[in-house]
């Protein structure tokens, strides 16, 4: 019979697109009823009255100058001192990664990243086709001696300092110096990511990098935990060469975002949305990881460990060692639980993406070099309901039950009352006999 | 002194791209007075009381269901039958060139695009390095001949069918089904872009290519003539692999477009808007068409010649032979005449971008092969108010005595009653003596 004729050549770089069917992250903490339908109804209606021409005509590529004066109030907050002009609003700090990636990175380009990072980020860099050399982590983020031997001729640090997808975790204040200090004595750009920054849970976490002193670099942040997600607005900002050519590169591509969305979000903005709004939106978080943290003392079998979140949305979750995530969530996710497998995280580059060392691991012997996260998944606390946090550790327990070797057996969920309760991940306390 | 570090080095791409100040496209015919607040007022009070949710959360890569049902259907007008799975929609129709571009161009692919071209489209694609192969174009678009020795290696087809920017013409059905045929027959991807397939003047035009057989292609429109241009939303439309491509790209690089402007974009279309806008709309089009070629046809001297846009919201004038519109139009631009220098729409690539011979241009000379445009320039009518013609008509005017040579010089404008209206660009009818 008639066959069709085979398709036309695409580009080299459509074979690098990931056909990403899992929605990745879960990023707004809360359900939806807990959107601010009210506070964007009143906006909305105050655009309309008085700003109407504007809301629905074109804008400059680069945002809305109101927009652009309060991120830079915002990180005022960091110790940065920035202009507007050293501000541009991207469609969501996905699409600012995006944008950077386009303005920095030449296939095979040295692109540092922690590891584990950002899922978001790896897929948004992946096209641009450049050598991902993953950072050994500790729970304060980057080993410096990691990134000071892979400095020299990289071309971009991509770091998440408050806070780590996935792990939750701040890079403290001593840490946060001396990565600083290694950086502004590179020729590296820096681009950091704290899209997550304001949704600390216990104490606002230190300063980033980019306040101490880092010229060459941008900072990277979110409107949708501060406002609602389906908004796709955020921004990034920093040095004022970079920043141009970014808007070049935004111009040339889309123009500019929507002139109605962000005139929404500046009436937002300016009517004190985001201060009345972000304790609460801290308390909900607060108490889902809590509850999720609990639930994992409870239900958890030795063996397993994860870190205690400061902030963001997610937590990383170590499995007994030799335990491959993503066979052992296969069935998890039909359930629809917020757990993704670790190696999604993870730049694949040789080393260890599990807080310390994984000699004894049975996929250190990988040949292909991407193992070390097999046996980690992230867990999005922020998306579970307190009351779900229970039944959620509960069914993970039961898969580990079903698939990890007798010896990490776990003793009964009630009886587990000192079970490893982790503010960070340990070195593997258990292997298989 | 002390001196800044130079910076580190950006990819390759960054010098691609353009500094890009003017704004390039007035493409909302219409004052600011025109939009309609009333009718997007009425659509978020609806969308906010009965999709809140929704409206604030995450959605699909590929844009809402319901708006990809609705161009399957506006797209039915001309015979196509799409399912909506074969619609992603955009961030405007720039956007989607620039996604096509990211999944279907390598370095030094072959490009091929009509002299003259969309400006927009040319900085679109900028970025990825293509090859560009400027096709000869006369008033029913491109050349068959031209397009048919360009075909052969040939990665994608960039063509305005409804209607060309700069130009405002249409291809008229014999055309299209000899263009249509030669694409079928090649395997080159088609892009056909219609951001303006609605703004018909006088009678709406001959369905395009994609809808006569050319199987390995897509069709791009935009929701900003139709709706309004603060809105960044758009669509491309047509071969299933093509548009899975370009989710997955679209997902990388910024997730999704923006959830509140979509759902009131889909409220507005439900409720009828588009039928009952787009008359008034044409309607005044039409006027400022009408107003402009009749201030022309009173002021340009001889050796002027210009097209009658059947569509779209621009015209391509063609200044005395020799004379350099970028020249010409240096004191305009500084009075926000909606005059651009015609070069901005060439791809550079040799030929004639002149609907004609240019054998006796002193452009023709030009060892850079990318002069022939320089001597034409785009007036965007629809963003001249009626009162606006005459004055802008009579400063060209102005602008053409002071530079051109005394052979060209004009009669009196009150007395040139015989000058030539044209309803394309006729080859030089002067040339310096």
């Amino acid at each position: 019979m008639f066959q069709s004729p085979p398709i036309p050549p695409m580009a080299q770089r459509a074979a690098l697109l990931e056909a990403g069917e899992g929605r990745e992250s879960p990023a707004w903490p809360g359900e939806a009823e807990a959107f601010p339908v009210e506070a964007v109804s009143r906006a909305m209606r105050r655009v309309l009255a008085r700003r109407a021409r504007e809301a629905l005509q074109y804008g400059p590529a680069e945002g809305l100058e109101g927009l652009r004066e309060w991120v830079c109030a915002h990180l005022a907050g960091q110790g940065l001192r920035l202009r507007p002009s050293q501000v541009l609003i991207s469609s969501g700090s996905r699409h600012a990664l995006d944008l950077l990636g386009r303005v920095l990175l030449d296939p095979a380009s040295p692109l540092l990243v922690q590891r584990p990072t950002r899922l978001g980020a790896l897929r948004a860099f992946r096209p641009y086709a450049a050598r991902l050399v993953g950072l050994r982590c500790d729970e304060q983020g980057p080993a410096p001696e990691a990134l000071a031997d892979a400095l020299p001729g990289a071309r971009m640090a991509y770091l998440q300092t408050r806070f780590a997808d996935p792990t939750g975790l701040a890079v403290p204040e001593a840490r946060a110096r001396e990565l600083a200090d290694l950086l502004a004595g590179s020729r590296c750009w820096l681009v950091e990511d704290q899209t997550y920054g304001e949704l600390w849970l216990d104490t606002p976490p230190a300063p980033g990098l980019l306040a101490r002193g880092v010229e060459h670099g941008v900072l990277v942040g979110s409107f949708s935990p501060l406002v609602f997600p389906g908004l796709r607005l955020g921004w990034v900002a920093g040095h004022p060469s970079l920043i141009a050519r970014l808007a070049q590169a935004r111009r040339a591509a889309e123009l500019q975002p929507g002139s109605l969305s962000q005139w929404v979000l500046l009436e937002m903005l300016r009517e004190g949305f985001v201060e009345r709004h972000l304790p609460a939106l801290r308390e909900r978080c607060r108490e889902r990881r809590d509850a999720v943290l609990e639930a994992l003392r409870r239900h958890m079998p030795e063996g397993v460990a994860w870190t205690r979140p400061q902030g963001g949305a997610h937590l990383w979750l170590r499995l007994p060692d030799g335990v491959d995530a993503a066979e052992l969530l296969a069935p998890a996710g039909r359930e629809g639980l917020p757990l993704l497998p670790g190696r999604a995280f993870d730049a694949g580059a040789g080393g260890c993406a599990s807080f310390g060392e994984c000699s004894q691991c049975r996929f250190a012997e990988d040949p292909q070099g991407a193992a070390p996260t097999r046996h980690a998944l992230r867990l999005s606390f922020a998306a579970l309901a307190p009351r779900a946090a229970e039944p959620c550790a509960a069914r993970l327990a039961q898969l580990l039950r079903g698939q990890a070797p007798a010896a990490w057996r776990p003793r009964e969920p009630a009886t587990v009352r000192d079970a490893p309760r982790l503010s960070l991940v340990r070195p593997h306390p258990m292997r298989p006999a």
